[in-house]
């Protein structure tokens, strides 16, 4: 069984305590702990506590990695925030970070979290050689490679417009589905898995992470917006490239089937149960927020 | 004998070929390489070079770890020179990253020159448990506890005043004496020195960085403009705190003449001769720019 709630409580826990025991002038403490605090469905710690589970591993195990992610993924929406970027003053009804503290504040709170991210990191109770990947791993994920390059071509397409679904999707793959298969990788290599069950895992992140993004994709034409806490349609009014736009929404809901499939056969093809991933897959899926 | 030249050119080399092999956005790669190439002293990676040749090490096993320190102090003066921070529109006579691309462009620039820093270390020709050391050492060098807390304080302290030497050294000992030190002591670990070695080439970093400083302040007052890049007395006319400014210029003179006796004494007190150590050290100190 999922244990959403508990998870969220869990890597909260460890990235409370880390950041009380990290040694910071407390204006940059207070900034890193105010976004870190915003919440959000902890979606990236869930994959990797739904792998260790998956694999009977205790989810402790996961703590430290957890909290690196989501130090990383919490970084990423503090620069994303910027004047300089998206120009958002609200996230997730509260103050961004730049409006709550200030601008150079907000910067360097982002840079801190990326950074001590890695510090974190290195707690994973794992061997030196499993510590090793995962440090490679994020930097690759989090990188210009992934995630960082995956938001500067999303800010090139914005600008400049993208025609096809190729190419939203290379951008989606770098921009938030790194992170989401490093988390499933990450569990597999904190729980040892076989590399043939590393593929299947990478294999479901990949395809949960298409999923996740059509569907907050279909969400933004059909949700609450109380719920998804932004108004309807904000992808709409402006030049953004959605599935919807590009496949019109019953198009967009047929690619979200598809990727569940995808996402479902991967799982069907790891050597055990993994309840707990199809539960999360479903969760995501469908989830009105 | 410091090759001070040579080693410019091994970790620029190192840094180009680490480039060539990322997979980036040409945008985002052009913005990277744009800052790592706007030159410098290299003194960071000369002080890994310098460890190196005392201990009779291969200099190439310092590459990796000297081009991923160079990455981080490149992707810390594209963030320091943004708007929002010291609003800088040139550096080393060229312009800054946000003139020369733009402010969404060079944050991420930054972003990815940060975690990138870590692939490009990890490449360093070491043992898992020295990899993980150097991973571990840098990310405390460079975050909260380290540079990026040094630069919150500096920011805050030039807002609100810094009035004693102790909270102008503690900023510059996180700040840039933090990357020194790491420095000294990549080059110990990458030579497997022992650890009393190790605590005396961390005090000469620690020596020398504060040295470092106090020369920048003086140059600042004394020094020639088109030498160093800047107008002399330019720290004069805002309200930053220097060691001239705290201490007269006599006073800062014999301030860093103790700082650079303390790192000959550490030097002294080494297992081996370290001739480049020293050099080195003097290349700080008489330097004009």
């Amino acid at each position: 069984m999922i244990a959403l709630n508990e998870w969220k409580t869990q890597v909260e826990n460890k990235m409370e305590e880390f950041m009380e025991r990290l040694d910071a002038p407390d204006r940059l403490r207070d900034s890193m702990r105010y976004s870190l605090d915003a919440g959000g469905k902890r979606i990236r710690p869930a994959l990797i506590y739904a792998v260790l589970d998956a694999f009977s591993i205790d989810r402790s195990k996961g703590d430290a990695t957890a909290a690196a992610l989501e130090m990383i993924h919490t970084y990423s929406l503090i620069h994303d925030d910027l004047p300089a970027m998206d120009d958002d003053d609200l996230r997730r009804g509260r103050p961004t970070n730049h409006i709550a503290f200030d601008e150079a504040t907000a910067i360097l709170a982002g840079d801190a979290l990326l950074t001590n991210a890695f510090s974190c990191l290195l707690e994973a109770p794992a061997s030196p050689e499993v510590k090793l990947a995962l440090v490679e791993r994020l930097a690759t994920a989090a990188g210009a490679t992934g995630m960082v390059g995956g938001q500067l071509d999303d800010m090139l397409g914005e600008r400049g417009g993208i025609n096809d679904v190729a190419e939203l999707e290379s951008i989606h793959r770098r921009k938030t589905g790194a992170l989401l298969v490093f988390a499933v990788e990450a569990g597999g290599l904190l729980a040892s898995v076989s590399s043939t069950d590393l593929d299947h895992l990478k294999q479901y992140g990949r395809h949960l992470g298409i999923a996740f993004q059509i569907q907050d994709d279909i969400l933004d034409v059909t949700g609450d917006a109380e719920k998804i806490g932004k108004p309807v349609g904000s992808d709409e009014g402006n030049e953004k490239a959605t599935y919807p736009k590009l496949l019109g929404l019953e198009g967009a809901k047929r690619a979200l089937t598809a990727q569940v499939e995808a996402a479902e056969q991967a799982i069907d093809a790891l050597s055990v149960e993994a309840t707990t991933l199809k539960e999360l897959l479903d969760f995501v899926v469908k989830r009105d927020h």
